[in-house]
């Protein structure tokens, strides 16, 4: 397997592994269960969220909050809403109108499964479901949970969030792209919505106006990383680390950082965001190791 | 054009026309910029939100706001988010996994006018947009603005609001469904977010409990109303009137009142159905002359 620049760090491997079980646990608490009605639509719901995802995003959130000394208790269900609403953003996107893919983690994605009107569906209601997770967490008080989800909203939403992204992203199949347009529709489609979950799990740390420009700063170098370790490894990995068709998007003509630059110049490009991500928390006295954890994890992941 | 009680109200049609000209204007300042990238997406959100809907949510959101004093300025945002949201769901119904409609309010509907992918986007946006759009009223308190968005996403998810509802009909076009089967289904698909919208006027107004508790029966009982002069008007509008084809959902074995009931015992809950709301409104000391209005427009609407 080859990896940009391989590693191993036990403590890391703990924390991903103790967040996720929380993050998994708090989940099963919050999605309907399939025993009600319309059983389909929820069996649907928990296929994709249960589908092996490493959490990526909600557990960046919670040790972000870590970072400003908030307790999982009052970043959990925030967390769990940028879950949904990533998940919700697979479901949509594996769709035959939009990437077209039958394979994710290893696993039928939900149109397949199920079915494209129950795919649907499943995925405008995690969207839903993920906005009522934090107006409805009561440990928090109004004024913080609106702030998130506005935060949220924005992140995900058009001009300026995930959807803008995938909609650029479909767009550029179509002609060519330069380097500044591609890392515009990284920025949107994967980095605002890891941005986001950075700053919330800040904001409900009470992060001050500097501290939070900081970790801005953070996540938005982290979510460049996370992209172009993700194109690298498109290129790179078999299909069984990575649990789905790998190559795919060389052949769909996707813009990616290996197709524009080449392995070696994209290998730079994310030593260089991890570099810059580091430098950000450098900036912040605050005890940010698991910070630094999460991005030597994505510089060095596998899958 | 034959309707089920037919009559004609100058103050009602004043009333809806104000309403609905405040209501455009606000979505016009609230929907991304057709100008901004990504141009497509902004294009079909405004496509299908200014297709010429009646804007009945919005209005009956502001009717219910009015009864408890509440001016405008603080019902307009929430009442643009009712209708970002259902029109997010119209453009998934329409979809070709879903109804399958190429006719919408007499014009293409989105994935026809536009393609699959744009229209699936565009309905995620759109949903997200409402959320932001509340969370960010500032003329609202943020514990307000909170209920609010509570009160939104129980009413657009599963499995208690319209997503669910979706499901239900659904499954619903493949077997047998009695008289409850189908008012349960109508009210998730519809009645939840009609009811949503009368209980957030209500709310921003600083309604009692009680007073609450009235407003949900009338929502209800509107609902209902709604969804058997839906359709009843199948059955009998032309395709001109209706905007759409008539007839559409008896071809697709799709339950509906008169399938189940016959024409005359629709006719007949409608009638009961429209004075079991304003029965309800009994039950309150405010102004609500303008929510009997909107009763009667339900009960009387050719369209």
């Amino acid at each position: 397997m080859q990896t940009i620049v391989p590693t191993k760090n036990e403590n890391l491997d703990r924390l991903l592994a103790e967040s996720r079980a929380l993050i998994e646990v708090e989940l099963n608490s919050l999605l309907p269960s399939t025993a009600t009605a319309p059983e389909k639509i929820h069996q649907a719901i928990r296929w994709s969220v249960f589908a092996g995802g490493k959490r990526f995003r909600p557990t960046l959130l919670l040790a972000t909050g870590h970072a400003f000394g908030a307790a999982n208790q009052v970043l959990i269900r925030t967390a769990c809403a940028f879950e949904m609403v990533h998940t919700y953003s697979l479901i949509h996107d594996d769709l035959p109108s939009m990437d077209d893919d039958d394979l994710r983690r290893g696993r039928p994605t939900c149109h397949v499964r199920f079915d494209e009107a129950t795919a649907i569906l499943a995925g405008d209601a995690l969207q839903t479901l993920a906005f009522r997770t934090i107006a409805e967490d009561a440990g928090l008080s109004p004024e913080i949970r609106i702030a998130l989800i506005a935060e949220l909203s924005w992140a995900a939403g058009t001009p300026e969030g995930m959807v803008a992204g995938q909609a650029l992203d479909m767009e550029a199949e179509t002609r060519q792209v330069n380097r500044a347009q591609l890392e515009e529709i990284h920025r949107l489609k994967t980095g605002a919505l890891i941005v986001a979950a950075a700053r919330c799990g800040a904001i409900i740390g009470g992060a001050s106006e500097s501290e939070l420009g900081a970790i801005t700063r953070y996540g938005s170098h982290l979510g460049l990383l996370f992209q172009i370790t993700d194109d690298f490894l498109d290129v790179t990995a078999t299909a069984e680390a990575l649990g789905k068709t790998p190559g795919k998007d060389a052949r769909s003509n996707k813009a990616t950082y290996p197709a524009l630059h080449g392995m070696e110049d994209t290998r730079a490009a994310a030593i260089t965001a991890h570099r810059d991500a580091c430098e950000a928390l450098d900036q912040i006295d605050r005890p940010t190791d698991a910070l630094r954890h999460i991005a030597d994890f994505i510089l060095h992941r596998t899958g």
